[in-house]
């Protein structure tokens, strides 16, 4: 058994096939000053076919893993606009008097040996970017075809020194099975598409491996734990193969239950809702049962093009969804850009912290254009469903009368416009600052509900990036003064009569579970892939004793105390455990 | 009259003198493949001489500006250091057969332009520094000398195109009243060295300016509003010379209450302390009446060198402060670097969002090594006064019981070893992470004092970068949701009976004053030269008004009306209205 890192999880068993490099001889030729003019437009025509090559991969990808996965590959589009790239290449070209593709494997050499001498994760990052996509100007220079996975065989499990997310998009889900490299981490473009894919994928076993794996050779991994197993004994085999089948007959059994309404033995219905960024997300979604979409990420409808989506384009996606939902609530949450999420066509500020920085309900309302323009398309697809709006980010009541006025004059045109739409539609803000939990009393009487966005609650609370593996470990829903502030918020809303929604990471984690239903939260909106394992549990939990539970978590002291009480009522009122995958 | 931006606040009237640019011919040398040894030792000879001279250049500054502000030119001698620069420079003296100095400015034309071509802040502020460093190199291969300012005239405004660092080291703040530069921001490192060095200055008046400014022209600047009269009418010039002298006779003003006790005339004691970052400091902050330290800042102690400082160079800097403040309180921070503070010999990850990271208590946790060490010296010094110890960013529990459990280890140690030290030192936590407020109760019970570093603890609550010029507008630490905070963490601390104090720059904000006496905290530290001003207001205020006004303000929706309150609170109970320098 080797131990690798688990970087998307699943099992699988099947045989080895083993990736040849993705690298190529390039053989050192030289040419004449008459030869520039050639050598120049080949480079362009690589670039051309290169960036051709690169959207289509989007296009395909697009289908699979959603938008936000197939941003991977814009870097690599900018990579080979950038003129610094195209200037080093002629340069070579010109002053050592070398063929394109020579002058395009010393100008990646070149870069990558720079940004790795910076001895920077970023520059790092880039490096492997420009590697990747500098292989493929390569591959076409040089002509050589595409690496082909046998497609006649049996499905296999892929075995690779490293893994590009540009060799990850070929790859057919139905002829791989699993993939296991050398190298890699779990946060590395390439992980993020495997968990996209839904392709069980180990890491890193480099450090434990002691002969090369060849093509043939009979392999188990198991993407949760990294284990893997290279010709393991027959019942190593049989019990994987068992654990593998057990896993596919749970996700059955779940399936059952997409139709039951989620409600207590005693009584207490809960709304679970889908977190969905797309159509195809929608339809995941209904198919395990979702009552509705608590959170519409809108971030996809501008990231998935070059220019700002135009009202008639935004609108036609949001009635889709409100149609397709018929009755049941879709909340349409307003841009969330910045922090993180980036658009190609609209320039942020580079920024020290993004998080705290010029984001979401900020943007939107410096860009009163941007955001009017939004909210006539939300307000027109609110004619043909139970469509509510929702302002990220909210810190202070002044930022919700100003999103409120702009709203307004935007039913003011539609108004004299003659365009319907629905004059009561719902409004609500998340809940993720610390300030608008201080003063959820007062904001309670500015909307009609709240939804409590977990994670980055937690990050400004704590003050810890969850994604900065350094300190990832302070990261910790389960702290007394989260539990605080949900107990806070949420009897804010409660005096106020408004909705109280939760639509962080936090609503589709099993243990959390009795504190929502202690608190009488109204509505739960999660990955779709939690909602049905959310639905058993609760199926399973009297509301009652989660309020007698949320009494003693009031004084505990440390977080270690709570989840420590949490799993003793998991295990005390539900039998068998039933562990949610995590999510994702 | 032209606007510019106010970088550095202060009147100055006088003449201008403008500065030339720091810019050389370099004549196109060829040499020959025998020459290449003797251009690179030219080469190697300049970056020795020239980080020679920056080490120099810190070594002055230091004692005028302090630490922190030297440090900008860390980042010189590591591009000096950096091989990717020197292979250039070879690369270009080997292959194109040039001299030493032609190689020196092609590599900086290179690196400027390749950096400013990547279009981000961080490149182009790194584009800044290469050129300001590679000038100096350019400078000593030239042989060029320095540009020496008149010093035999009567001091003169220095007008500049723009001015780097380097060159504002070089200024000797008796014989420059004041700056105007065409270009600059106000975050810029030329600006913060200014406003160290306490030099009035104005910046990018380029906009603003039809006719180049002429040495000898008479120039009047405001570097508060950034206004600019060049050739003023000589009402003008009495106008502005009437306002700088009565800023000087205010300031000698309030000289008087030095020695007076901070008590409000209805005999409310508060201590007012001092926040400081090495003996310097110290002193100045004593001539302004300081209480004692309610922070030392032990970075300094680390950065000032190229190593971790020992135990023995920490004590002996602990018990020097501890001895000249006599009995009055030496609260000493433990190391508080990453986020924006950063040591040369420790590297720390790359962070998406440094302010959210890796950062004060959590790298103490995780270093024990470099912990005990510094806890120790502290120890050892609090056998020589009234010192306290405060752990920074302290978000649960957990880890105020991990870092009592190495301090009880250190403690141990000293037993054994026979080192005295005051077994009765007071440990407390700064109040600065907002899960510290939400378990404030619990905190209480652990420790023996509060700080609340309100810097800190705004930027967390609303998720605002206040250094992020975008969203700065946000950082509001008058929200309601601070002053619930505020009353909070107050209430928790009165109720344990333990100290409370405030340590960030809300301490030193004049209208923040009728806060802290409602809430009636024990100690105030700020800059020391906030601290005047804040005595004056303090023995004009009642703190019963004061109680009277928190119940008004408890009432406010928007922080747009707690600052009005708190500005027509000033307005009735104390007048004239003395309105302090902007804290820094």
């Amino acid at each position: 058994m080797i131990q690798g890192i688990g970087a998307s999880s699943g099992i699988a068993v099947g045989k080895a096939f083993v990736l040849p490099n993705w690298e190529w001889e390039v053989p050192d030729q030289k040419i004449d000053v008459a030869d520039f003019a050639r050598e120049f437009e080949r480079v362009y025509e690589g670039i051309r076919t290169s960036k051709n090559e690169i959207e289509q991969i989007k296009d395909e990808l697009r289908e699979v893993v959603g938008s936000e996965e197939t941003h991977i590959f814009d870097a690599h589009i900018a990579i080979l606009d950038d003129p610094v790239f195209m200037n080093e290449i002629q340069g070579i070209i010109q002053r050592q008097y070398k063929a394109a593709e020579v002058a395009v494997k010393e100008a990646i050499d070149h870069f990558v040996t720079m940004f790795d001498l910076l001895d920077d994760d970023y520059m790092k990052e880039r490096a492997l970017d420009i590697k990747d996509v500098g292989n493929r100007l390569l591959k076409h220079l040089l002509g050589v075809p595409e690496i082909a996975l046998p497609k006649d065989t049996q499905p296999f499990i892929l075995v690779a020194k490293e893994l590009s997310p540009s060799q990850l998009a070929h790859i057919n889900p139905d002829h791989v099975l699993g993939i296991v490299t050398m190298a890699g981490s779990t946060t590395s473009h390439s992980s993020i598409m495997a968990r996209a894919l839904g392709i069980p994928l180990v890491v890193g076993i480099e450090g434990d491996l002691k002969e090369p794996i060849t093509t043939g050779q009979t392999i188990v991994i198991d993407g949760g734990d990294g284990k893997v197993f290279i010709d393991p004994a027959p019942d190593v085999i049989e019990q994987y193969h068992s654990l593998h089948e057990k896993q596919t007959e749970a996700k059955r059994k779940l399936q059952h239950i997409a139709d039951r309404r989620a409600v207590t033995p005693d009584g207490k219905a809960l709304r679970l809702e889908a977190n969905i960024s797309s159509m195809k997300e929608l339809e995941i979604a209904l198919s395990s049962g979702a009552n509705g979409v608590g959170l519409f990420r809108t971030e996809f409808l501008y990231m998935d093009r070059n220019r700002f989506p135009r009202e008639e384009e935004q609108y036609e996606v949001y009635r889709s969804v409100a149609e397709r939902l018929g009755g049941d609530p879709l909340v349409i949450r307003t841009l969330d850009i910045g922090g993180d999420k980036q658009l190609d066509y609209f320039e942020l500020p580079e920024e020290d912290n993004p998080f705290l920085g010029y984001r979401a309900i900020r943007i939107s309302l410096d860009r009163k254009d941007l955001f009017k323009t939004q909210l006539r398309a939300i307000l027109r697809a609110s004619a043909f469903g139970e469509v509510k709006l929702m302002y990220p980010l909210i810190s202070s009541i002044e930022e919700v009368r100003a999103a409120n006025a702009i709203l307004d004059e935007a039913k003011r045109e539609l108004d004299r416009e003659g365009i319907p739409y629905n004059p009561n539609m719902k409004v609500g803000i998340m809940i993720e600052v610390p300030a608008a939990v201080m003063i959820a009393d007062l904001l309670a009487q500015e909307v009609d509900f709240f939804s409590i966005g977990t994670n980055d609650l937690v990050q400004f609370t704590l003050a810890v990036d969850r994604m900065n593996e350094e300190i990832s470990h302070l990261y910790d829903p389960f702290h007394p003064a989260l539990l605080r502030m949900l107990v806070q918020t949420t009897a804010a809303a409660k005096k106020s009569g408004i909705t109280i929604s939760v639509c962080g990471e936090m609503a589709g984690d099993l243990r959390a579970l009795p504190i929502w239903l202690s608190l009488d939260v109204d509505e739960l909106s999660m990955s779709a892939h939690s909602i049905l394992h959310v639905k058993q549990r609760l199926l399973d939990t009297r509301q009652e004793q989660c309020r007698a539970l949320l009494e003693q978590l009031k004084t505990c002291r440390t977080s270690g105390e709570i989840v420590q009480r949490l799993e003793d009522f998991s295990a005390s009122s539900i039998s068998p455990v039933f562990s949610a995958d995590k999510v994702e």
